[in-house]
């Protein structure tokens, strides 16, 4: 017997969910105390989300136990929550590769598993992708049935996409299952008058206990089962009608609603589950969960154990919480953080709004002191910005904070709510360009290109932490239209960073250092790594100006002047798509103007990028130290190459 | 006494709503005549939205009488309900200029007036912008109180941005006054989940009787009145969650209902704005109102007369139904809508998902034979594609027709939840380009740009009719990710069009004419242009070489080096912006290729672009014939000028 035998008994025999569907109920238990066993001791070494999955064990052992996977599909909405889903699904042994470069990915992922049925990663969009399968299954005549289930959480369903999911469900025959996992907590706590509402639901008690007596009754008494199904859910229906003075908003939308229940309460969970799978129509199965649950710090702080890096498996202390002396640069985020705060202390139209992120992009170190003035909209990139356009007519000067791979969802309110008005939005655009271990879909590698796009914005980049807050300042001075400023995930090189603020002129770039035979041109915190390879090119004996061109729109026309004047190749590097960025904007320059000049463009290729450090990322990207080296070395070897 | 003082004798005097504050209630319905009969009289000779603002009459003259207008902010969601207002806002002597170039925008625009408010054209931001305003207003503590009222249909409404918007309305102190205009009619017919709703909402007549009945009353017996406002609201809540099991989903989310009244009775609306006017917080008032009201052929046939083009205002016969004897070319949108069902037939897979475009995008044509597989999800352009990209994941050819302008919203869900995962979705761009006077919100301009930046992501645009159906019938056999073909508003050049399907070869382009001088590459229809500028060249002595890109991505690399062989000027045109489209691909590809050749980019220039004709509009961006001719023969001229 090996280690994981020992340690996971029941779980080391799962293979796949055929594997669980023969155990009885009674085993079932122990599967989930397995489960959530090897969460801990996996997570706590190999860090990853926690709380989400730890919340959702019994669920996840419930539908593949009642439900017959793969044929049956389940479709996890913001994947974070699937880890155990991973554990049953033939993965357990990879378990340790999670997140890593090559391993396992931290969302579902249909090139991994076909357990895994759809893309996960930005909130919201379970229930029309799901919907999508449902009809294509009536449609496709699948014998036996297909059960489509969606599991969503309380904050996802909050957004406009799910909602336009919802109102969509009933209008062509189909047998979606939605499940609403409500753990009443996102990253952070949730928001909104839906979140009240379902709040409400749960603690309506006289109806509830009322409609669990009669239900658990009429079960006894085998009055209801397999056959009389309809009818007690019928009657369950109108029971609450009754009993309620209040309509449920999803029968509101003709959608079947069943519950609350206690989604960790297994013996409940199947017995509903297979109640409700063959009924005919799309259904929603309210479930209330426990973030955490079977972890009692995580339990007690659920918003600080969504992702909590290492961890003491047996202790609970996070590392993160470990004193340690060594003076650390700080995070970007934490940067826009404070500095937003010092700004809004000194000029009171100041304003700011992030989509679930205040904790994520470090918003609350405002809101924490100025509540009034910062608003958390909830899992709506779109509502954000058209609402900070809306704030922006009326005066204010609103800083709107949200990550660049979700803010692609606003693309639209960007253009029509902000940009065609020339409002004053500054867009602070956390976590751009490659994010590491999160993903494909959490790159933010398309908001400088599709930006590029939108006439009249002004978009930036700050090559180090004090940069970010002088372009913070400058933006709020700048009364032309939307102010972009992207920034990565993660931390600096600047210990010292809380320098005073100067406004910086907009548009203009800067140069790093002169050289006569090759011109490094780049834009954000990339210049670091360019500055290696600039230093590394130069002992290898070549002389290499290098610039900061801080601004993608407008284009330092001085600055260019100067490095096509140099007839040197030209060597572009961005933490973004090459296609449509700083390369690309260069190019379209020299060529505009007239300049005969060969553009290196380095950036992350034109196709999809895996999870991984981001060091091992900007190395498969050739945007590393090392490749940006070699890269201005063949350069000034083909220099005279051009046809 | 000029005619229009004769013709609308109240109308005319009024200059601003300040004149309309001074007049008496009994004044009003003449107003409100005189707002139609101008209305039809110049909609009727100078096309334009008919039905809708013909149904938001009452509501437009109570709005304005009731608010302090503009100090007390009017939102209009889809501005195309705004004529009215327009007519009241100081702008009755210019409306025969509207959507003319240089003349009124056929939306509210704040740059043409101080009562416009906000950005209109896009459907559902107007919930989100009104609360930014409504709540800067209580930042900025503005004395007296300023009142901000969203004006929003019931099919917008039903978009994800207006849930946001909704779900966010009550997190924050705001005195939101939403005005949910159900004429229970969009373009085409509404539909979802929350349409039933509001539908169930007005024909609940034990409830709605009884409530107008006790309302009435208790204002007879001056029981409520300016004073006892705040009481009787509330009792009439209490009154309905006591006279009905059907607690309102708007309640649900924390808002205050009023309604449904009849918003085409102006003594009843003007009372219950005076009514709900002063109160605190945010409140949904619910108006039935009759699209087309006041002209009988557009009461009866709403959709027909949305925009009814050309009529004759006595007869109300519209010129669209007047026989003529000329053959012309069909619309691209019919080529697609014939060619849909014809690939329908062949091919049991495909199937057409739109979003409230049915009619505008013809894709009604296969809906009228295969109900079953057409999808029309309303509003929710999100919605459309992710489920597209659900269909597709299990084996469905899903065809997903939008309007270009309208698709950005849908920008994350191609990547994320069609792209991602290599489904085989074909997008089908309708209104690409300039689409003339619809104007700025509705161009479609910036596709072609950002669906370059993603990875796997084909792109294509036929230049002519056929080429359309060839490039459906090649997208209905491709499997390796999405699919794009983008085709413009209006009709083309082309009698016959129904030619056999032939499969092109993806990423192919095509030589229209051979030529020493310089080459011409396009993409799309305006072919026709660079053919006619080739022509014109011609006659001045140059010889053009002219492509047919056919394909944005992947580039035609053949083609391309043959081009780039010529050593001659490369000019490209496209009907997009020239920020990102087909010029920058071959910019980029010049470079990366080692080919130092000026590419001149011909396009849409980077800023927001007006109303006009679409001839009108190619002239001042630089794309028509002409314009094309001089670029070539100046490109000629300065050939060897390159620094």
């Amino acid at each position: 017997m090996d280690e994981t035998t020992n340690k996971y008994p029941l779980l080391s025999k799962i293979d796949s969910p055929d594997d669980l569907r023969k155990l009885t109920p009674t085993q079932l238990p122990e599967v989930c105390s397995d489960i959530r066993q090897m969460l801990i001791n996996s997570l706590s070494s190999n860090p990853g989300h926690f709380a989400s999955s730890m919340g959702t064990v019994e669920l996840t052992v419930a539908l593949h136990y009642v439900f017959n996977t793969p044929y049956d599909r389940i479709v996890w909405d913001v994947g974070h929550q699937a880890y155990g889903h991973k554990l049953l699904t033939g993965r357990r042994d990879r378990f340790d590769t999670n997140r890593k470069l090559n391993g396992l990915s931290g969302f579902p992922n249909p090139d991994e598993s076909e357990y895994d049925t759809f893309t996960a990663g930005h909130a919201s969009n379970s229930i029309s992708a799901a919907l999508g399968m449902a009809i294509a299954s009536e449609l496709n005549h699948d014998e036996p049935r297909r059960n489509v289930v969606a599991v969503i959480g309380d904050s996802a369903i909050a957004g406009g996409l799910a909602f336009e999911g919802l109102n969509n469900a009933t209008n062509v025959r189909n047998n979606l299952l939605i499940i609403l996992n409500d753990n009443d907590m996102s990253i952070d706590s949730p928001v909104g008058g839906l979140n009240s509402y379902l709040a409400h639901l749960t603690t309506s008690p006289g109806y509830n206990n009322l409609r669990d007596l009669i239900y658990r009754g009429l079960r006894k008494a085998h009055m209801i089962g397999d056959k009389q199904k309809g009818a007690i859910l019928r009657f369950n229906n109108s029971l609450k009608a009754l009993l309620s003075r209040h309509q449920n908003i999803f029968e509101g939308l003709n959608i079947r609603y069943f519950g609350p229940f206690d989604g960790n309460d297994l013996p409940t969970l199947i017995q509903v589950l297979n109640d409700i799978k063959d009924m005919r129509g799309p259904r929603i199965l309210h479930l209330k969960t426990k973030k955490g649950k079977g972890f009692a710090p995580a339990e007690s702080n659920p918003a600080l154990w969504h992702a909590p890096g290492k961890f003491d498996a047996e202790t609970g202390v996070r590392q993160a919480d470990v004193a340690t002396d060594t003076v650390k640069s700080p995070k970007y985020q934490d940067v826009f953080g404070d500095t937003l705060l010092e700004l809004a202390r000194q000029n009171p139209d100041i304003v700011g709004i992030t989509a679930a992120m205040a904790s994520g992009t470090s918003m609350n170190i405002m809101q924490a002191e100025m509540p009034d003035r910062v608003f958390d909209v909830g899992i709506s990139e779109g509502h954000a910005v058209t609402f900070a356009g809306g704030l922006a007519k009326e005066g204010k000067r609103p800083f709107c904070a949200i990550y660049s791979s979700f803010l692609q969802r606003a693309y639209d309110n960007i253009i029509h709510d902000t940009a065609i008005l020339r409002l004053p939005v500054t867009f602070c655009i956390d976590r751009a360009g490659l994010v590491g271990q999160d993903g494909v879909t959490h790159h933010g590698l398309y908001d400088m290109a599709y930006m590029r796009t939108i006439p009249g914005v002004t978009i930036s980049s700050p090559s180090d932490e004090q940069m970010l807050r002088n372009l913070m300042f400058t933006a709020s001075k700048w009364n032309d239209g939307p102010f972009v400023i992207r920034y990565p995930r993660g931390d600096g090189h600047n210990v010292n960073w809380k320098s005073e603020l100067k406004q910086l002129p907009v548009g203009r770039g800067r140069k790093i250092a002169d050289g006569n035979d090759v011109a490094l041109l780049s834009i954000g915190p990339i210049a670091y790594e360019c500055s290696i390879a600039a230093g590394q090119a130069e002992k290898r004996g070549m002389s290499v100006a290098q610039y900061d061109m801080i601004f993608l729109k407008p284009l330092d026309d001085e600055l260019l002047h100067e490095v096509a004047k140099k007839d040197v190749p030209i060597v572009t590097v961005e933490d973004g798509t090459s296609n449509g960025g700083l390369g690309t904007a260069v190019t379209e320059w020299m060529n505009d103007h007239g300049y005969a000049r060969r553009v290196i463009r380095l950036g992350v290729p034109d196709r999809f990028v895996a999870h991984g450090t981001v060091d091992e990322l900007y190395k498969i990207c050739g945007i590393d130290a090392d490749s940006i080296t070699s890269t201005l070395v063949d350069a000034v070897k083909t220099k005279n190459q051009q046809k």
